[in-house]
């Protein structure tokens, strides 16, 4: 029998119906087959093909051996461009718009091996790309951008276009509605009850054990209640920050182990999934509030937003987050 | 240079960027092939095998031939059912649930021909489907459920599972906060300005004309100012309407013939792309309010949602939406 769960953050409701997981269907699983080579001479992210990509804003240096081990550059089809007036400008007193879409569209490359994989890289340099992430997060704050936004498209079914790992960071000049409304709800649990509802979740999961795959000193990754689809996993830190830019050293250690632990555990219980990860977070200059918590939420994409996802907002999921836990603890 | 939109409506921004559509990209654009039969021995949902599906709801009987032209079944599978309690639950103190998806979950089954497309049967035939989705839509409202979804998923990209053309109606018994939220922005908007924000939508959109595609006697279809994807189209009823359940036969068989012809046009012009659309309506019991206005979005899945959409909320467009319109006008 089918459930609805709501998520004490969103407020969004979500309908869990495992019996839809037996429906038939016509169309075959997208199968993963990856043999790329290490290195390709076509890929502008590979050590040597440097001029193919724009100049580079950071890099850091290999330990190991001579060149780069993470690098982040600017997006050679960014999205949005840091020249222009950040002026909004009403058109006909009823469209409003920025002629220019001012901001940053930046690349992480992670690793300088073409078929490296977030999971299988050394704990050491998942460290330095989460290190690489906090400090263009910082300057792009502090450049007077209102939102940045950091994530990882992984595989086609996820939107990526190229197969080098690289993760993506967007600084935006506006903060978009859709970031407000969870902010406003987190603001009014904690006017309720005096607690940051992230907080509380913690709390939760702590007292009930069964969502959670991996407990760390620092963070904790779970099958939110809630789940709007199989595997939706959150990793949030235990201690109260609403921002990611507060992150310390030691939680990047830990955070860097854990995301390896878990890409690595995936791979394997789901077969190479293609995924997104976000880094959910507090806009810009808000960041010492006591309602917000930043986190990372990774999406599997093993289903589809289809019209029913689109058109009501609200999440229909095949399998209890509890059973994902189980699966990927090897408990069932 | 890109620029950034603020949909009037929602309050949401999206990036139109059309240099990103100029990126490369290592995957290959989906092919669309369909040699599917005329009837197919092990469809549910051909005429001969009804009884491999639940019991019908609903059917309407052809005028031509023997035996039904559309009918309503309930899904074999469905994310909600009809029976249970509808008590909302605390567990702990903290988190929410309904214990029984009580809702309803149907399957309109637009044509008996299994390779059937809409844009492709007579316009009487697309009368008859609309005629089904405003009967069911009632009866549901009428039946004590909250919100009523009517959505179509067309394609493998779009997350059908089936070819034999149908549609899909879920009624639920919450209204979730994503369907909340732009009704609230649309009633602020009365409150300030005195006027429907989709009226005044309209108006604009007949003043500027340079992304109106179809203009019918009781419908406008356009491709809106701050399109979320290329192509994003939205069909709006010209005269104030709330609901959809007040849709009228004249504007049925008017709908009937402009959702025929748009689907056409971009199954030519758009290579037979995969879509959802989805008719956005007032939640049950506030059909007579003056702020909201039903209206019907298709989305072509040209693109994919990716961690930027899902993390931020914000759309990257790549396409300005009066390109799209002056293509598919062939105006360009």
């Amino acid at each position: 029998m089918p459930e609805l769960r709501q998520n004490p953050i969103t407020k969004e409701w979500v309908i869990i119906a495992p019996t839809r997981g037996q429906r038939p269907t016509e169309f075959k699983a997208e199968i993963h087959e990856d043999n790329s080579p290490i290195y390709d001479p076509n890929c502008p992210f590979c050590p040597g093909n440097e001029s193919m990509a724009p100049e580079e804003i950071l890099s850091f240096q290999s330990e190991q051996k001579n060149g780069w081990a993470v690098r982040v550059i600017p997006n050679k089809y960014p999205a949005l461009t840091p020249q222009g007036n950040y002026t909004r400008k009403n058109i006909s007193d009823f469209y409003r718009k920025m002629q220019d879409a001012v901001g940053s569209h930046e690349i992480v490359i992670e690793s300088p091996q073409h078929n490296a994989k977030l999971g299988f890289m050394p704990d050491e340099q998942v460290k330095t790309i989460l290190t690489a992430y906090k400090k263009r997060y910082l300057t792009n704050c502090n450049s007077g951008y209102k939102l940045v936004t950091i994530f990882r498209n992984y595989g086609e079914a996820a939107g990526t276009s190229l197969r080098h790992p690289h993760s993506q960071i967007i600084a935006t000049p506006i903060v978009p509605n859709s970031k407000r409304y969870p902010v406003e709800e987190a603001m009014r649990y904690y006017d309720d009850n005096g607690a940051c509802v992230f907080c509380d979740m913690i709390n939760q999961e702590l007292a009930v054990q069964d969502r959670i795959v991996i407990l760390g000193k620092k963070f904790i990754l779970f099958e939110p209640f809630a789940s709007r689809i199989p595997y939706e996993t959150c990793i949030m830190p235990i201690s109260h920050a609403a921002s990611f830019s507060f992150i310390t050293s030691e939680e990047i250690e830990e955070l860097a182990h854990i995301l390896n632990q878990f890409l690595k555990l995936i791979y394997f219980k789901l077969n190479n999934p293609s995924y997104n990860y976000m880094i959910q977070t507090i806009p810009c200059k808000s960041e010492r509030n006591l309602f917000y918590h930043w986190n990372l939420v990774l999406l599997p994409r093993l289903t589809k937003f289809a019209g029913f996802e689109l058109g009501s907002g609200i999440h229909i999921n095949n399998m209890y987050p509890e059973e994902c836990a189980a699966i990927l603890k090897d408990q069932k």
